[in-house]
């Protein structure tokens, strides 16, 4: 008997007889092919199953996963439109050898591909959108009740985050101490006595939902693979190894052709006690290897960073809050990964009793500006506890701190600087300036309150100028914490001063309002 | 015709008889078989030379070297004392097969073997006694007038430094454009047409000559074996391949027996416009695999900071000045290579044009500190003109700075500390306090002035304490500047403060006299 043959885009699912006529999908959008296999035995174990996809000299192998009730799926994320055929594979006779083929389309204005690395310490969308990273974190939003998580999602349009960090296993830490509404494995959540072999679907299906969610939102995904706040409680901090290896390659089956996944190996990888450094090279592997579109990849430390210059790390996932209290702390990650450092954990805004839930909202802005000019990305993390006992970082629901806004701002400036990113200008030097030499600065003074600024940039490159004498540049006032632009009237125009500098040739200066959280926008006037 | 037989220790050469009696070197000092061999075509590329040391299980295999007029030379430093046997091999006939034994005897008190990497991110000597690195530079001191070479080694005693940077090359730089005493190759320099496959045996010699007075004084050689300071003047920045390779065996042939080696793989590796970063890796590795005592070995940047990662690196060489103008920055190399962090260029003490020599002597004071409680290590330079045109940084000489007393007062400072090292206490929380937890701090207030300090440290570790409440310190107040030791009278007692800190159980605080450049020394009392 030839099994049910199901195709499915996106959350769509089309039952298509053999031989169907053309099916479209947009460039970086989901395909899925369903078959009806086996449901005897373990499928989890038993099947293997997966596709080849091919246009021209372009060839995609996809691994596929069992969904339960004897569906068997595989996705695939087409990386360039035209026409893709496809055949599967399998250890099992039913499932092998079915074929097609789909087209993938223009995608849609609002779908810019996968985010990628770009400008070596930078990223960017596939088509070349930039993507200026601003995240924040709510480890366990997905496995609270329905209502939450759905108030998660109508918070998240207008806060100004571009990517979420949460876990795919529950978390049972302080502030969070509920069990999740679902459990990864079958088994027995109150002798947590797991079948490490049988995967619940459901959780799975569901987490996808929710990165589906996160990708009509426009935000990426960066999904922490493990973490150490289980403590035994389920154990899915301390499986054998067998099941780890088999977990990631079902996680990564399921998840990969979603255009907004980061995988994060782990959170604060360190805390794992049962686990070694060696297990999350070799747990880093797999997901690189499985990956055949091959995801934003990073793993995130506790007190001991990873070695974040192996070849499958493509940028430094770094906890560290007093990094991003100076320019000169934050840039030296960038010195020894030549990656994108993104400073995913710097303390959250908050009021709680831990130290690092304690910043006050002009810290962590603060933070983020000297990420910005250093040439790095800040995440955002909330621990205010109020009546309802939530706290973002933890849970999602609302935001109550006063630092969105203020991010929402720096989004704001960020939309407009060069998209190359933001880069030291003269970096080792102290001078919390970044830009781009010779077109856009921005000049951060944090706490700083000073009341004037004389004009003076480090010498640009010149090419082949001579000199950079007669450059002219336009100057605004940005107040980052009352969230003003103020444009200082007239042009700046460049004045060698020394070997190292040049200043406005009138010698100009600018007042400042003698306040904290200053900046100063500098942009060059073509003349 | 039998060769002569002739063994050389340290500089004394015997010229003994076949079946010599029993011939004794101290553990870590040079024992040295020389032969005398063939001169015809090239010995330098035509004679493989190299021995086999045995005592037991213990083997090393010591590549030897042409030294000119006829002499093969083998070195070796034995690791262990005992009884040790030889046999030489060489791809010629004369050379083959020469064999003997000889006594490793117990060293010298003030031989304390090779330095080696210890505790991760600290050095000691081979037989335990520690060793708090503090170098300094002259990078061509050696290849100055002789007047002026012996005017160094008489300054060098009275200097605090134990470890002194220098290229094997010739440079040609800025205050030192001046051309070498003696040429590394045999070749005209007027026309700078070397021959790279003759090496001039009287270069290496003397540079051997200078390795051991350093050695004499107690002081480590961190000798540079590329950098850019040529340009192609000479051209030894350029060689080609098959040169580069054959160079460093032969230094490394030639130098390795010397227990104060280190070997720098490049000063600013990434200005050498001609090599490219492969190329060093390249180098590292021979270097790695020819130096049978794997003699520290690092890289040192210009603006890109290489790879300290990679196995065959023992520490990081770093130049920034900047970093250790904080605790916070010195710290995060640390973590990102766990192996000890030498900060072997911060900028100098001097008074040049060029704002890398512009440090005041408190600056750089400044900067030890900083390193010194972040547990790492920072190094000296000087670039003071005066009348007579030598910069110690690039000639050696005398030297003129403020600095060294201070640095002298540090070194003081460090002999009494913990011989673990100093490890940072709290980490990212942005405390200057360095020590070893629940026994010894440096508290250190670099630029601020207090005229007041509440006695505070981070929550030792409790190991099987309940608390560490009842625990007892000593108090003095470090000026580092005026070099002046004040001890605080009376004891303080531990009490508890919060979940992150410990206070005196009275609340006592500490009178400090609004200075810069202030620190206190917290010291267990046995109760």
């Amino acid at each position: 008997m030839k099994p049910a043959r199901i195709i499915t885009l996106l959350s769509l699912i089309f039952v298509l007889p053999l031989g169907a006529a053309q099916i479209k999908v947009e460039q970086w959008g989901v395909f899925e092919v369903a078959l009806s296999g086996p449901t005897n035995g373990n499928p989890f174990l038993d099947v293997n199953f997966s596709a080849r996809f091919t246009q021209g000299d372009s060839v995609i192998e996809a691994n596929g996963f069992y969904d339960g009730n004897g569906i068997y799926r595989v996705r695939f994320m087409p990386p360039i439109q035209g026409e893709w055929h496809y055949i599967t594979k399998s250890s099992c006779a039913e499932l092998v050898g079915k074929s097609g083929e789909f087209t993938a389309t223009k995608p849609a204005p609002e779908n810019h591909g996968p985010v990628r690395v770009a400008n070596t310490y930078h990223f960017a969308y596939a088509d070349g959108s930039p993507y200026e990273e601003l995240g924040t974190t709510c480890y366990v939003w997905h496995l609270q009740a329905e209502a939450l998580q759905e108030q998660t999602l109508r918070t998240l349009p207008s806060a100004p985050f571009n990517k979420l960090r949460f876990c795919v296993f529950p978390k049972r830490y302080t502030w969070n101490t509920n069990e999740p509404i679902l459990y990864p494995f079958v088994g027995d959540p109150s002798t947590t006595n797991w079948d490490f072999t049988h995967f619940n679907p459901k959780y799975f299906q569901h987490l996808e939902q929710r990165v589906a969610d996160l990708q009509k939102l426009g935000i990426e995904a960066d999904i922490i693979l493990f973490h150490p706040y289980d403590e035994g409680h389920w154990g899915f901090d301390r499986m054998p190894a067998t099941a780890d290896d088999r977990y990631l390659r079902y996680v990564v089956a399921r998840l990969s052709a979603y255009r907004n996944v980061w995988w994060s190996l782990a959170n604060e990888w360190d805390f794992m006690k049962e686990k070694k450094e060696s297990d999350f090279v070799h747990f880093g592997e797999i997901v690189s290897t499985n990956d055949p579109y091959h995801h934003l990849l990073s793993i995130h430390n506790g007190q001991k960073i990873f070695n974040n210059t192996l070849p499958w790390i493509t940028h430094a996932s770094i906890q560290n809050g007093s990094a991003v209290e100076d320019t000169g702390r934050a840039e030296e990650y960038r010195d020894v990964y030549r990656k994108p450092v993104v400073f995913d954990e710097v303390k959250y805004e908050g009021n709680i009793e831990n130290r690092w839930g304690q910043l006050s909202a002009e810290e962590l802005v603060f933070r983020f500006w000297n990420a910005t000019v250093a040439g790095t990305y800040c995440g955002h993390g909330e621990t205010i506890k109020s009546d309802d006992q939530i706290l973002w970082w933890s849970k999602g629901g609302v935001l109550k701190g006063e630092s969105p806004a203020r991010l929402a701002f720096l989004k704001k400036v960020l939309a407009t600087a060069p998209a190359e990113g933001i880069e030291p200008i003269d970096k080792w030097q102290d001078c919390p300036i970044g830009g781009q030499p010779g077109k856009y600065y921005l000049v951060y003074f944090g706490k700083e309150t000073p009341s004037n600024w004389v004009f003076e940039i480090p010498k640009p490159p010149l090419g082949k100028l001579q000199s950079a004498d007669g450059l002219k540049f336009t100057v605004e006032i940005l107040d980052t914490w009352n969230m003003t632009v103020t444009p200082v009237s007239g042009i700046f125009t460049l004045q060698k001063k020394d070997g190292y500098a040049y200043v406005d040739k009138d010698g100009r200066s600018i007042a400042l309002p003698g306040k904290p959280y200053l900046a100063i926008r500098i942009q060059r006037v073509e003349n």
